[in-house]
């Protein structure tokens, strides 16, 4: 097996400020966007970092991208806030979005912030992550390109629509952290499968048919994914309705809408204080882990796991090893900085 | 196929209040569980309506549910409010939760009422209904008693733990709702199967070394439900993410605690204006219930459906024809009315 070349953190944050700011973003929101996507490459989430730099440089040649934009609160009720990303890159309105709702969570126990108008704001699991870095529980939502079937469908109708969610544990390092599409794999899954030349199992993809596709070639061309649970006996109307509750959410309560590339988020922070001792809250939740952790496994190998726990391994191998990046994704790097006249740092 | 003998809403809810009332419950109490309960078997949901009565009975005998408590807000920080259901059956405190939340959202915009202390309160869904017919969007989660086997491990360990969703749309009576447990599958089914003498298909239950068990008569004996996505290969890892998510929020949270019947639940209440007009949201959610609906199917005479489209046409059929009860149900019915010396008014 051939090893992939890795890349220190630093030196991949250093090449996607040097991107953005060439792009006229101002500093601070180059710096936010840039962090966030390393962190999700440390994280071991390749689909959702600086693989998605091309992906926003489409964006922003489209016109659908505007670097310069400055996210604005433009409905503040209290404990709920509206935000409009006025295109901005996602990540940016939806820092703030998770600051703000962080903020009224202080204030008010509770604090929600919606966001119309973004873009793609990266791994839904980052802005709750961070909430619960800061010991507040939190869910963050966003809504995606189409890809999704519903059941008893045939043509895709809403994003892989991923819920994120976080709470803290008395170690503030080391929260619960779940972040899922909620179809049964998200589309990077069908790509790697793809490459691989490796046939998908059914319940991932459907052909035009509505039936199981498990050609990835095929798949990955074709983007139609079943929702988690893959067929109606085994939960996919469940899948379905997780995906709708979160478009929902973020495209029709914030008024994004649910055309193609029309996107919105939607973040809830919960202030544990606000119902118990912070204090007792961590502890029982360090001993539900614990009980989790020592439910006896089928593979004395294989430990029941909690969710978070393989992003947190990942992140201490990658800082201390590098983000392994792909020769290709270098290139694309390259022709990213190439048509933006960015100076290329990865070489 | 033999016909399952009907019974009149009103007959089976005059059956309920004489029960709860001769258990030493208020009026009001027994009026507001007797009222869920026969909703909950109008919509079809058979396993958490009268279903459940003598499963509360037990309770009843065991002290673990008093029929004279009144659940008391002890908490009340502005939009956040904590209820104690001092061992009330679940659906007194889980109603005034809702109502409290609805209150606080109308107020500040979000509403969240958390529940310790508390029982099984029956379908998760009726909730977020009720909230959703008073043009709130509402999410309703509750944990339960240990089923469900955390992926890699061989015990239950978390219960079916449900989250349900509801929205409204311009017909009031007809919001969007979801009401799915985390499971592949609710406990009831693995029962259905068992009486049928049928086996089940792989992805819903587990056997003692965490592989699939397929016998529903051994299934049912032994009680070990497969997350929703019922395989790790298939997004079983997701369905115990947010079955954990569940627990955290109802029984964490709360103080409620996960042992064995102890029960906490929460609820979310959004009021649509403070994100957008009310109009705008109810006609584009509209809108997109009409896109899902006009997907192409894959069989012309199955067509896509919107989560709540099931209940609300058994509904329609029920208060039509009655409720079918089954001969066993019946029975179970007159033997609770023999224990505590109530009227029985099924004959």
């Amino acid at each position: 097996m051939e090893t992939v070349p890795t890349i220190p953190a630093e030196r991949l944050h250093r090449q996607l400020t040097t991107v953005f700011t060439t792009w006229g973003m101002r500093a601070d929101h180059a710096e936010t966007a840039a962090t966030i996507m390393v962190d999700t490459d440390l994280t071991g989430i390749d689909s959702h970092g600086v693989g998605m730099l091309p992906h926003y440089q489409r964006l922003l040649r489209e016109g659908r991208l505007d670097p310069r934009a400055t996210p604005a609160i433009i409905r503040d009720n209290g404990p709920a806030v509206l935000i409009d990303g006025n295109k901005a890159i996602g990540h940016v309105p939806a820092h703030l979005a998770t600051t703000t709702a962080i903020e009224k969570a202080r204030q008010h126990g509770i604090g929600i912030a919606a966001v119309t108008n973004s873009n793609h704001y990266g791994a839904a699991g980052w802005y709750a992550r961070m909430a619960a870095e800061q010991g507040m529980i939190a869910i963050s939502l966003t809504n995606a390109s189409h890809l999704l079937v519903p059941v008893h469908g045939t043509q895709p109708a809403l994003g892989t629509n991923p819920i994120a969610f976080s709470a803290p544990t008395r170690d503030t390092t080391r929260p619960v952290l779940l972040d899922m599409a909620t179809t049964t794999v998200a589309y990077g899954k069908v790509s790697i499968a793809r490459r691989a030349g490796k046939p998908l199992p059914p319940g991932w993809a459907l052909n035009a048919e509505g039936g199981p596709e498990t050609n990835s070639a095929i798949a990955a061309e074709e983007r139609r994914l079943a929702p988690l649970g893959g067929t109606r006996e085994q939960g996919a109307h469940k899948g379905y309705g997780l995906a709708l509750m979160v478009e929902i959410l973020c495209a029709t309560l914030t008024g994004a809408g649910s055309a193609q590339l029309r996107t919105g988020h939607f973040f809830l922070v919960l202030n544990p204080t606000a119902f118990r001792d912070r204090q007792d809250f961590q502890a029982d939740l360090d001993d539900l882990i614990a009980r989790l952790r020592a439910n006896p496994p089928a593979d004395p190998t294989t430990p029941v796991i909690i969710p978070g726990d393989p992003e947190h391994d990942t992140t201490i191998e990658r800082r201390q090893h590098g983000i392994p990046i792909l020769p290709a994704l270098v290139e694309e790097v390259r022709a990213v900085c190439t048509e933006c006249g960015a100076p290329f740092l990865l070489g």
